[in-house]
């Protein structure tokens, strides 16, 4: 006890806990309480669920890959009814089908939407202020829920103005810490809707986090130096400025998909206007194996890159580009990739690093 | 992707994740599985409750202090029905009253016992060995949970001999790490139970853990360093030897005992053969406020006592002495208190350092 | 390369620099040049003089301990004349003794006067001003160099103010850092006696260095990570402020001095008002050895008191309480000394922590 | 005193002495003394002088590059007499012209031959067992000193097989750790030389160090983390194998010429059998600045390559590849200097990066 001195009931704790409440507000763009949970995105997910439906209530979700799954499956396993729209895992949320299944929903018995924005396993972004059009459109009072664990601090991200419920998010992806803490950004309906909410809640219950967070504090022991990480991460994105941050993401995502073309290879997100900037998603010519590819990049090159999820297991292999990321780590990347290519027999063109560095030294 | 790899899919994270669980299992002693959550400890009381019990089950809890009843009011939360044994706060389980309780539930109602181990609040540790053998001798099937967040490599805990079937743990104490790794040590009996309770989980649910920690995974994004950390930790333990460190604790103890002793003031445990040895709480003399004293020490000796908690708050401070402590740390806390009692004008005879220091220097 | 950029030769790199010669400044009270060399302290007292002085020139320095004399060891190795003051390693420079030698030195064949400002090994303060004065008074051109290793950040000290020529000072002591920089704080005088010294110089030459620190650089690869370091030490330094900092050792000094008066001993230092207040040297009975009780509270209690050095050792323990130090740490220093005390028999009342911990609580 | 126990003078800093130094002779392939110093390489340099020579003494030096004509400059400011062997700057140490320059100094009045094994600004090797063999061939008693700081650890080097008398080194390059430590290998003939050798010396005299050594101490307050850092990097180093690191480095300094060949330019080191392994200096077209290029480079991609020193200044840029490197990350440094090159508008074929791959790819 003689040492130092890091006590989460202190007043200097409440004031760190404000700040970063604070900033994590700006970064989800919207004035409303976000919310912390030591956890995995995994909880996140489910704390949207548990604090704001009942059992047996009627949720949307859309299969646009590996972790829309996921999050469907945790639906299931609450008691929730999903009304899951299928998909080929190749691009994002189709907007007339939203406003079909809405449409159809006469009774409102459909209580909330469920949307990942960018699709870890896929790289294709969803259009979240097309959906939350489509439920405008057709008056539909269901609430709007958003995974942007892969978008966040990466890809252009508006909770408020895009009309979102609660968006559920983590620690390891754009804000750079370890895995750690899980995260919501909720809405005034969404902490409405909480109050009738029956589905059986304890840890990820909002009530006392809000009710606590006021203080400064929280309702369990908080991961301090996860929180302490938080605050650095923030203070950096913020300093840099989202647009500036959100454009030199962009700038890396274009030059992985130049590269990608160069080779003659396809992404695995066949609509153009719906790649996400954070990774590229790249689809493996028939009859070739991504993980056996990825196996040879990662004993050559000590380069791990993103094996194909679910459906996709083998079909394609993901580059990551968010993060702590610059112009030559990405050259690196993109040179490891080309010369797997090669050692793996995958036919290609070997001209993906020229194009890429063509744009990059012509473009800041 | 050019940076160091660290790829929680990799062979190489598999074997940490066997190393880790192997040596988990010898603090918990038992050969059964150990299971890691990305939480709070407050995470893993849901999660020993979740996985093994039906929404209106029955469950026993003692009011031993803080943290007992905060696991009651999981329990309740999540649907369960609790028969609550009341207590005051200033002593351990009472043997006796858990063999009437369990004498008279002829119809085996009860469906689990649930016990905290060490109370964090005041110091009293339940007698678990006991707990067991009153229920055997009552031939109650209940299964027997323990809480042992503030006990777990400090004092002497056995889950297998002692027959428990759910231990409820967390990082941050005796394993020294950071908060952000909830912890439950399962019996084979209530793995079984798992698969008839039906308490909605996802988030917690044992069997996607059990079965991807076969291979070396995690069912979610694992916290990596939290893992390189156990790791450490746990070698560290084992190095020094689970038996040594007991005593190494016991003997901290003693001397914050006898400090308080020559202090002429109370322990909160009322019962000396039920004291802890992982921290001390402190009786505050009649209108004396804790919390008060508590802030001069920070204030002047930037040391961190802990507050005195729900029921006792004002009445008791609490002196922690587990973890990364030695002589001379302990005995600068020690001399921290019996400055800031002087400072706060609370009554006691300056003589507990002298004490605590005659007998330091005469124990080894 | 495509890592992080630390380049010693880039404009940020340069800006480093200026911040920490300026800061360095402050410390040392002077507006004149302070040079930095990648070195222990010792290689600054030999850069010191070999930058003013040349061979066979006649120094006057002071028996007061053991760095006074491995300080006149370095000046005899480099064909200096050392003119030597004997003591009795038990207090400070006499300043009757300075003037007397100056007075006798009517050629000025003296070209300068070394004085340690806080003997490490004895715990002893010299007056520099003191010193100044007698050599003022005496009209005696010398150059005034002094060692602050000890004192520097930790006791008041005035480079500019006191008339020193060149103060040598290292990184490890009330800096805080590494070892691993050697300081010299250099004055006009001193600089323009360099341009005629002849003593054979390279490595410690101030010359490149003062002309390559005027752009930023350094003339050798700058050990960066400490310069890092020392940005951030003398970043916390002057924010505390050294007034504040001195009053905070004097009252760790205070709260030593008095315990070791409560335990019936003796401090190395027989003036009572040339006790340094970065360490306190305790004498031991007559009889008892130093070693073997520093021996006997190290394996007891992990605490490594400092040796007696030279022609005391075995006489003399050492207590250091400079740098990163507060009341709750110096109080359980001080009850290791105490309970080694007595498991080494050596005589003393148990009454000094007591002492102590009464002047901690009533002083601030 | 109560915190952590890192006493230099402990039995168990014995222990760390006596490994690493032991680990350091493997490192220098010798079973004789290796001595560090807390100091740049610059002073390894001037302790190597001024422990073996005395005032006046001839050595015989060759103008390779920057680092050659600097060490010169320290032997000249010590009192020596060097006999200089101009040279263009683009080669290693040509051997008839030691054979030439041994033959005809009958009398033996040179005392030591000194020469850069890899010179760092050029790049280029010197055949250092080549030298030796010069000198055997004449009979010539001289000393034969090398600096190997820019290939100790990156390119082969056998301090006693080579029959080399004192080998200068310090920590920042091949041993992959801060500045902050200068080195010397040293034989029997040189311990022997010392003892008659007359320059004067204090802080790097080798006498003290070897005798301290022996009870595992040193006669200065060693800088501690930089010993245990050096610790850490030898045991990385000799588990990897010296072997296996060379080729490593081979692979990596082919792969560079590779590039610099394919975009037409022409390397600064015009001896294709001299090429070190450690770095590699380009030779800019005439007409065109290499310092404007790296301020783009700098700007555009915040990578440091190398500058041009001395009188290649402008005319050379430098890519690093020693210490902790790998494919990618020389594959990104490459890319970067690719599209430096175009963006400064220095004529090249854009075709480096893709030899360099196809290389890399095709080499293991």
């Amino acid at each position: 006890m003689a040492g130092p001195t890091i006590d989460h009931r202190s007043p200097k704790f409440a004031e760190l806990t404000y700040r970063v409440l604070d900033r994590l507000g700006k970064v989800f763009k919207t004035p409303d309480p976000v919310l912390l949970f030591p956890s995995s995105g995994t909880g996140a997910w489910e704390a949207a669920l548990v604090n704001t439906l009942s059992p047996g209530d009627r949720v949307l979700a859309f299969e646009t890959g590996h972790f829309a799954t996921l999050w469907r499956n945790v639906a299931t396993r609450l008691g929730l009814e999903v009304e899951w729209v299928e998909g080929d895992w190749r691009r994002g949320v189709d907007l007339s089908t939203v406003s079909d299944r809405l449409a159809n929903d006469d009774g409102h018995s459909l209580k909330a939407v469920l949307v990942v924005h960018s699709e870890t396993s896929t790289g294709a972004l969803s259009d979240i202020a097309g959906v939350r059009k489509a439920m405008d459109e057709a008056g539909h009072p269901a609430l709007l829920m958003v995974d942007t664990i892969s978008s966040l601090a990466s890809v252009d991200y508006r909770h408020k103005e895009w009309g979102v419920d609660v968006t559920v998010c983590c620690s390891q992806k754009g804000l750079m810490l370890p895995p750690g803490l899980g995260i919501n950004a909720v809405s005034r309906k969404a902490i409405d809707a909480s109050s009738s909410a029956t589905l059986a809640r304890s840890y990820w219950n909002w009530e006392p986090v809000l009710r606590m967070n006021e203080k400064g504090f929280f309702p369990y022991t908080p991961p301090t130096n996860l929180l302490y990480g938080l605050d650095e991460a923030l203070g950096m994105i913020l300093e840099e400025g989202l647009e500036k941050l959100f454009l030199r993401h962009r700038r890396f995502a274009e030059a992985t998909r130049i590269a990608v073309d160069a080779w003659g290879m396809e992404l695995c997100c066949l609509d153009p206007a719906s790649n996400t900037d954070s990774l590229t998603a790249v689809w493996m010519p028939d009859g070739h194996d991504a993980d056996e590819f990825r196996r040879i990049v990662l004993d050559r090159f000590d380069m791990s890159l993103g094996t194909g999820l679910g459906k996709v297991k083998g079909r394609v292999f993901r580059i990551g580009h968010l993060g702590d990321m610059n112009d030559l780590m990405l050259a690196g990347t993109l040179c490891g990739v080309e010369m797997g290519l090669g050692l793996a027999g995958v036919p290609h063109r070997a001209e993906g690093v020229a194009a890429a560095m063509k744009y990059l030294a012509s473009s800041v």
